[in-house]
């Protein structure tokens, strides 16, 4: 084991002198057997970590990051970083998941692009990213992944673990691969596995990727900087916007207004354009500055292959190996991991007989809610936590 | 006033022997200028009916169709016909709207594909395909071309205006733009105005198609068959098609069922195919070969414009103008066009003092259910139709 380069220019790098942030890699140079079958010569997992680690090494919570989301939980934007951490108001000292308690830790996933390997990163055959020659993960092999960072942090059990979303689906897998190195689990606003739904906008953000000519089948990235996929990119990520959020929010935000461009000279063009046009236009070119469209592929393609209950005899034998306690979260106005599907874990989770929680985050804003209403999210998290360690 | 040659090449034609279906084309050379004050110099409205008009003209009722569909409401299938009429359990000799006693009029909406003057029609200066020259029309330029259908066979008003989704708001305009020339209105699973999300996902869908090579700004038409823009305009559909549907009958039709491609060989491709897959890819196929891409975006755009309050003091004052009794109809498990927008719809006009009635349909369906539960949706028009006329 050895400490790695970050792969990825441009990514925020060890060393940045902004306060108790820390970026660090991880490379493993032990060949990764993917759940495929393909393997990984090596493997880089980036991470951040946030408090101490006790001396027994209890205190330690795993943070799992979203879709498109990365190690930096928490702190200002710096080198790298843009934005703020995208649970800034969750992860801290004295905050919910409080830092001058727990040793938080918070890795980019397998397949990632903001500093774990992934498409971008550098074959080690030839030293030319992967591209099209990197193979499908699950969110399993990001998991395992994860385990091999855990022992390299002398870490043998979490105390818990923590995620939204695509974190939430990593949750579930810590629990039911690795039963004896969690303490508690918090899936949040997530899914068991993904329904024939969640599958159906996957494939047509993929699609538009596959559209792009300048994907040139995922081989891009000799292409001068700005001549990527960045349309079809942008369109997959407009597809998952709107679901993140809801109807009621978009007629709250954004109504039938237009933009200034929409206002004057050519009111009934084609192209003319609504300010929720905008708002999309905005977030797809904000994701393509800051995100690889291979790794989207991968990641979004490793979601949709979400199934606890794959080669483990289903989905209850699978719920079956949780042995610890549970707080699900879900969001009454989530359009794409609809409430019912947390309740569904969480009544299995009863049956199972484990402790177990569930609230549900009243909100008009959706699936993001998670990333926007952090008192509503983080005082449950607290509470849970409190009690059961 | 003349009659016209189908424009467009494929699509069937009149004096097909099947039975008491009808294709006609009613072709007016008088300038047509639409909202956007662009000119057409000649418009062609396809369209079918069914049944006899009385002496005095008083039992005609309109069918609007919605935006992939087209004059075939009723009949089976035929010449240029591939599928039976997409309301055929709703109009017909003693169903629903009883053409025994009804004359059923479906005409084609401007802009479209099959058989009205559309972006593939030729353009009278030159003969070749409107293409890119087509302007952006409106749901009111829409009616407005049906208005001088209606002047052509000699009826005065309406006896019931009916349709579902975009054919739904065909339905509100004709009641506002025409009180005296409507004696009902049924409006199905639509809205007064299109919501920020209703555009949002117009605007992705016309995206894909734009991010086609193949659509070359809008003249593909020289291109060789099966040389146009498919794929952006099949990724279009499919983000239609998930909205059209819903999670439920989604999981119950495919869950996280694979292909046989899915199945065998390489499970974990990034192209591997789950049902639902195979389901989208059919209907974009599907679409692909019935109908134009130009069309689709035409068409599309006109929906993200609809707003019965543009240019009439806003939405209130514009459903102000209806004076004639409605039924709107909702279904409960649509996500494009949510109950709430047809139960404010009612509540509006029964504030206006119309006589009205709101039924909600039950159905796991979504938005499409209006086409597929045929007696759900029947017979409140039947019991409606009955009372008010």
């Amino acid at each position: 084991m050895s400490s790695g380069a970050l792969p990825v220019s441009g990514a925020w790098r060890p060393g940045d002198p902004a306060g108790a942030r820390q970026f660090f890699t991880f490379a493993s140079d032990h060949p990764f057997a993917v759940e495929s079958g393909a393997v990984l010569r090596d493997v880089t997992v980036a991470y951040e970590t946030w408090g101490t680690l006790d001396a027994d090494a209890s205190n330690a919570i795993l943070v799992c990051h979203a879709w498109t989301g990365d190690s930096h939980a928490a702190g200002r934007a710096g080198v790298g970083h843009p934005a703020p951490g995208w649970w800034d108001e969750v992860v801290g000292p004295g905050k919910y998941i409080d830092t001058d308690r727990w040793f938080v830790v918070c890795p980019n996933v397998l397949g990632g692009c903001q500093g774990s390997t992934g498409p971008a990163s550098p074959h080690p055959d030839d030293g030319v990213p992967y591209g099209s020659r990197f193979p499908v993960v699950t969110i399993r092999d990001m998991v395992r992944a994860q385990a091999r960072l855990m022992g390299h942090l002398g870490i043998a059990q979490w105390a818990s673990v923590i995620g939204g979303s695509m974190g939430g689906m990593q949750v579930l897998e810590w629990a039911i691969t690795y039963p004896k190195r969690v303490r508690s689990i918090v899936p949040i606003a997530t899914c068991m596995q993904a329904s024939a739904q969640q599958i159906a906008w996957g494939v047509i953000g993929r699609r538009s990727v596959r559209l792009d000519p300048r994907w040139r089948g995922g081989d891009y990235y000799d292409a001068q900087p700005g001549d990527g996929p960045a349309e079809g990119l942008a369109i997959a990520r407009q597809v998952a916007q709107v679901t993140f959020r809801s109807d009621n929010a978009f007629t709250e935000l954004f109504g039938r207004n237009l933009t200034d461009r929409g206002r004057v000279g050519d009111t009934f063009g084609l192209w003319q354009e609504f300010e929720v046009e905008r708002y999309l236009q905005y977030h797809g070119d904000k994701l393509v500055r800051r995100f690889d469209a291979n790794s989207y592929l991968i990641i979004g393609k490793a979601m949709d292959l979400h199934d606890v209950g794959r080669g483990r005899g289903g989905l209850e034998r699978a719920m079956d190996r949780i042995t610890v306690p549970n707080l699900s979260i879900g969001i009454d106005s989530d359009m794409l991991y609809p409430a019912y599907q947390q309740r569904h874990m969480s009544e299995l989770l009863s049956e199972v007989g484990v402790r177990n929680e569930y609230v549900e985050i009243q909100s008009p804003h959706g699936h993001d809610a998670f990333l926007i209403h952090f008192d509503e999210v983080g005082e449950p998290i607290a509470r849970f936590l409190d009690r059961v360690l």
